[in-house]
């Protein structure tokens, strides 16, 4: 059985409906996985992450390596069994986490060194290391030990950086296919990077292309660089990338960057956006995105979002939510959080059916429209 | 209609069975009422409070008063309706609150003047001003506004302030009435003051008892004195009140008070602490208090409570949830309390059910082995 089945491309963009068949679950694409960094989808109960239709969430590998420990999670059945998800998991593989450690941290041809920032104790993160954990923590996708380089960097730089990465995806594929490869359930992704040089992400695309992995990412984005260069990135790698695999822009984003990634044929993202924004205050809405902690919501007896259909738009006023915010309670970030993810649902189901209705551009045009945003020029 | 029907009432202690029926839901008694002091049960929503079983919560008229204002309130229909819960309320009076707050506060035979904990405003909390705000608030049980003195405090500050709350719920009792009274589905209760004095407490028992309230709280109690006179105060009160009305002691407790309580004849509860210790990692359970941050967790597969069917412990490991905790996750908190308040049900549903079976000091006397206390003796 494949993992990606390409159920429909668009005409007039590079936007692709699919399936993918993963051990634990089977997920409709685009798809957009809420961030479970702890082993939590920060504020929500799975129930409520299940009833809103995802069923693919994120784990991150160096958060839970060091605590609860890999080793501990492995001991309960692996990640999913010991949160009690029933969907299925991806795990990042800690790189973009250690990278940004800076002072604490040292590259090496074989790994990264770096201190714990919950103790000071010290780990080594290696290719065959990161590929044990992730095997430990047991998701149904794993990702590839990359160097995901800081915005700007140098050309030679990033040259090093990707020549390493290159390397090191060799030695995961090595190390993954020891401890038994995809049969085992956990099916290794790789990752192009190659910064803000078109010369380089194209070299990292075929080099990733020709290796045995059956899905890639696009890492390297959402790190502080201009959305149009995110959309120029995104716009010459897809074409370079073998159609039948599915293709995940990591990181990414705001409900209007997740159309573009669709535009130029992305199958999946992941972002802490919907929910962290959320605790602070930020919420997406059919009119855009609002603060709640603006006076403007103070005597708004009508919902947040008044398209909105989701559990905490039909229950509870946009005032009551002020009122919790303001009052910094638990509950709080518990409604805007759901709403949230029930609205990143919304926007991609959508997504999905404009594709297979061949009416993509026009469903993105219009999202634009209603938020209140320009459409950026085609990239 | 009469607001509280006594069914059954024990043969060898005071432990009564009965039913209030309140303008928004009937209440089976004795009951538990979570406290919802900003309007909102900390880290629950009330779909989860509803499915606990609960039909009456607390609102706290200090807080809501201030943020987001009675009036405002009002303009939304009243508390219930403003939070979206579609059982009954109860608001405090204020008065434990702005008696707290010490330097910040001064009494006169007017009332209590106060500075706002949040922006340094000037208020009045008089009985007649506290009755105006209960009725913008709008809960089913209203309270009066009394002092409730600190503990310890000598006999004539106690009786002098007694004297005054016994005044001052005169005072309620005529701006209640001009309000409308009691037909306006705010039922006014009445409490019964005097320290840890037994000739105050019954002189205020037996003065509260002649007027025309149609429930009686005992206040002034869980102030800090030893579990003993707690015990021993309600053991002498609750025979001066009138029988055919209910009894709510007010603050209280930990689920071995909550039985004595019942023992001692009382019918309604309220308190932070199922809520509060749950968020501080203590979760009741059958086999007593525990810890959620004891290491003796970090390994456990089964649920913190094997003896409970709630939710969270048929989904979740105790390993999990103290993975969570340590990790400081809202959703920790979220599954806290509700296993916590799913344990407080769980206790009063026993408690409702041996009464009727008129087994109730035997399942006192259990409930107390299996926490690992010594049962105390008779008041
Ligand atoms: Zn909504
Ligand atoms: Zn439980």
């Amino acid at each position: 059985m494949s993992l990606f089945t390409l159920q429909k491309s668009a005409s007039s963009c590079q936007a692709r409906r699919g399936e993918l068949q993963l051990p634990r679950a089977t997920v409709q694409t685009p798809a957009f996985m809420p961030v479970g960094t702890q082993g939590t989808v920060k504020a929500m109960t799975f129930d409520e992450v299940w009833e809103l239709g995802y069923r693919l969430i994120l784990g991150n590998t160096y958060h839970l390596y060091l605590r609860p420990g890999s080793e501990r999670v492995a001991r309960f059945g692996g990640l999913p069994k010991f949160i009690g998800w029933d969907g299925a998991m991806l795990t990042d593989s800690g790189g973009y986490q250690v990278f940004s450690l800076k002072d604490l941290r040292k590259i090496t041809e074989e790994g990264v060194t770096f201190r714990s920032t919950l103790d000071g104790s010290k780990h080594l993160f290696s290719p065959e290391r990161v590929m044990e954990i992730e095997h430990e923590l047991g998701a149904d996708i794993i990702m590839a030990f990359d160097e995901c380089p800081p915005y700007p960097a140098t050309w030679q730089y990033t040259k090093d950086s990707l020549d390493r990465t290159l390397r090191w995806e060799e030695r995961c594929l090595a190390r993954h296919n020891a401890l038994g490869g995809d049969s085992t359930g956990h099916l290794l992704f790789g990752i192009v990077q190659g910064g803000s040089y078109d010369d380089l992400r194209a070299q990292s695309a075929l080099a990733v292309s020709a290796m045995d992995f059956p899905g890639i990412a696009i890492g390297g984005v959402s790190v502080g660089e201009p959305v149009e260069e995110m959309r120029r990135i995104t716009a010459l790698t897809t074409p370079l990338l073998p159609a039948h695999k599915p293709r995940y822009l990591m990181g990414v984003g705001t409900p209007s960057d997740l159309l573009d990634g669709i535009y130029y044929g992305i199958d999946m993202f992941d972002c802490v956006l919907p929910t962290r924004m959320a605790r602070n205050g930020a919420l997406y809405t059919s009119q855009g995105r609002i603060n709640i902690s603006n006076a403007r919501w103070t005597d708004e007896a009508g919902p947040i979002d008044p398209e909105c259909d989701c559990k905490v738009c039909r229950l509870h006023s946009a005032a009551y939510l002020r009122h919790l915010h303001q009052s910094k309670e638990i509950l709080y970030s518990r409604l805007a959080t759901y709403h949230n993810l029930a609205y990143y649902a919304k926007v991609m189901e959508g997504a999905r059916a404009a594709i297979e209705q061949d009416t993509f551009p026009e469903y993105r045009r219009a999202c634009y429209a209603t938020w209140g945003l320009a459409l950026p020029p085609d990239a």
